[in-house]
């Protein structure tokens, strides 16, 4: 039996970040309680990509055959200017990729990654509790006590903070709020057939322009397109405390090319993102509570890493709960400041290189111009940029993270 | 004799551009007469670049070794980041540059320059006469009549305006007014042993940063140090008409590298420059008069190419008047035209791309981190963004410009 085997987990939240860490700690022999507000387990959105630093969690975690099943891998991540349409780069997804990260690059939609989550830590001994909130975490001693919405109290070893970008939990720690980018996003998945596409589309293609973008690519096998439309709201400029709305999708692509003008007619209008992410802090751990996943460390989306991050503290955790606990419940502090240690540098910087990499898609004018060319010249064979994102691992050896920043 | 001989020429404005239009005229054996405004002749400003464009025009007018016997030929033109002073890229001057581009690219006292072409023009036998002002240019027939402030007219077969970017001919054919950058210039020339330089200067160092740049030169053969600073005034952006003083330029530097700032004291501050240039236009000809230099197409900056556009001007006149005129004074007109089409677009686009690329220097976040890593890894062994520029010739037959866009 494992050691993690006499300690009590307790996750608050059950998004794909929790589901992930209830199951890395479960398959550690882990006694993991997972309570979720909402009355089944699900994910709204659609198309999620997943890189080569999260495809070697989930072989980690047992569900990527599974998941990749339902997923598409494919063979190119392509930029193009959203107002000419011209190709500036690509980045080349296949065999020498795939080898280099030890992982492939694909995209699936959330809700079939989220329940194959959800469907694995269950078979892996956690138990997982609907319409149950959890409202307060309190240490006292080498116990932390768990205060649910309808005022049942429970206790645990440690408790993972897991309730996402409006976390309550974070608020022990840090009285900060997510920020507003003032961007938001609508999505739509469409079947194939009735995609007006010039030629069939195995890439994920961005188009990147002025104070706006369009993400294109397939999912389920193909059989599905998925599109998210990403722009500047007007209203968030004019100061406005509600932005985004379906009024403001179509004029946010006027100077754009006709083939993402002509993309948009699919979008969903009854519902949209504005995107938040919040100031990277420090700090993630309150007496035998560690804040994780969208609670801790929540980024915008240019980087396709808010999910990841979440497998990779799943794994963070796990495996430092496994080489460091040696059956002694007492050194739950210590791991929780450990995994606090390894990945605060870590997701920070993808919060903040996030921000920037959207501002880079985002850019007018000169910049644009500087931008369009630094993408056409760069060397599509080198990894320079994208080693430190791609290439990470947590474990302490570094032993699969040779080439990780 | 020249079939020029029987040429009238009136220049209208008598700096750099109209001193070098009348000695290229003037060689070919026209008849010119040039009016200056000014009681003297001079030039007020401190250092000028002229790249290979302008020096080969310069060997063309036979004044080349005057003025490069009081210039200097830096060693590389520099690009450093204004914030963190690193080397960004470097275009190197050398053999290979000057063997591309038919010369060489060096740097000299605008007052230098302007002198040598006042008195290679009267050397050749063109008239230059001070204290008077053209105030009106009206064409009949196949004469041009000349009305000087003080009310004498006097008639040419051809006039050139080249009364600068504040011109009053222009208004013959455009209603335009001069476009302000809200950027102004500063500029200093000191002793070169009071410069406190980590190392000897031998190049052309451009400190680009957001919202400024700052630009250092030897001069008068290394024995004197040209800086030019340049910012964006906030009066202008406060909307204010006089933008530009003294006031404003140490805090527009305060988010510079210490080497920058600690330059600035040298600069002079009881005269600025805030920068101008005009949109372009394609209309330069109105009967006998044709608009050239500063008048026709005044630029920003940003590429050094303002004083060369005029040598290009006086060139291209010169030697479309010496192969089409055929002792004809009837051609004029066809002339002027071709000179018009010949010279517009080039100098059109010197306009528009200097706007851009001072853009580009001025950029802030992520434009000017695109900007610096499309500097750092461009190919500095190719010539690929400047042959337009500075392997330009108006020869019609294009036996110089080989490798001109």
């Amino acid at each position: 039996m494992s050691e993690l085997s006499t300690s009590r987990i307790i996750v608050a939240g059950g998004g794909i970040g929790g589901a992930a860490n209830a199951l890395a700690l479960a398959r550690k022999g882990a006694q993991v309680t997972l309570f979720e507000k909402a009355s089944e387990f699900g994910e709204v959105g659609a198309g999620l990509q997943i890189g080569p630093h999260g495809s070697r969690i989930l072989q980690h975690l047992g569900v990527y055959d599974e998941v990749i099943a339902k997923g598409v891998v494919p063979k190119n991540l392509v930029f193009k200017d959203a107002v000419t349409a011209e190709t500036l780069t690509k980045v080349d997804l296949g065999r020498d990729y795939q080898q280099r990260y030890g992982g492939v690059y694909f995209v699936v939609h959330r809700s079939d990654l989220h329940s194959a989550l959800v469907t694995a830590a269950q078979r892996a001994g956690a138990e997982l509790i609907n319409d149950s909130t959890v409202v307060d975490v309190v240490t006292e001693g080498d116990q932390a006590y768990v205060t649910l919405g309808d005022g049942t109290v429970h206790t645990a070893d440690v408790v993972l903070g897991m309730d996402g970008l409006h976390s309550t939990l974070r608020k022990k720690l840090h009285d900060d709020k997510p920020v507003g980018s003032g961007y938001v996003a609508f999505r739509g998945t469409i079947p194939m057939e009735e995609a007006e596409l010039a030629a069939e589309l195995d890439d994920v293609v961005g188009y990147i322009g002025p104070h706006c973008h369009f993400i294109q690519y397939p999912l389920r096998s193909g059989t599905m397109l998925n599109q998210v439309a990403v722009f500047q709201s007007p209203a968030f400029l004019r100061g406005e405390e509600k932005w985004g709305s379906a009024d403001e999708l179509l004029p946010a692509y006027d100077h754009c090319h006709d083939t993402v003008k002509s993309a948009l007619k699919h979008m969903w209008t009854d519902r949209w993102w504005p995107m938040f992410d919040r100031d990277p802090v420090d700090e993630w751990v309150d007496g035998r509570m560690l804040l994780l996943g969208d609670a801790a460390h929540p980024p915008l989306q240019y980087l396709a890493s808010g999910a990841v991050m979440a497998l990779e503290d799943a794994k963070c955790v796990a495996d430092y709960a496994a080489e460091d606990l040696h059956g002694d419940n007492a050194n739950w502090p210590q791991i929780l400041r450990a995994v606090n240690a390894e990945r605060a540098p870590r997701c920070n910087r993808i919060i903040t290189v996030g921000r920037m990499w959207g501002d880079l898609w985002h850019l007018d004018g000169a910049g644009r111009i500087a931008r369009n060319e630094l993408f056409r010249t760069r060397d599509t064979s080198s990894y320079k940029y994208t080693d430190w994102l791609w290439g990470y691992d947590s474990a302490r050896d570094r032993g699969l993270a040779h080439i990780g920043a």
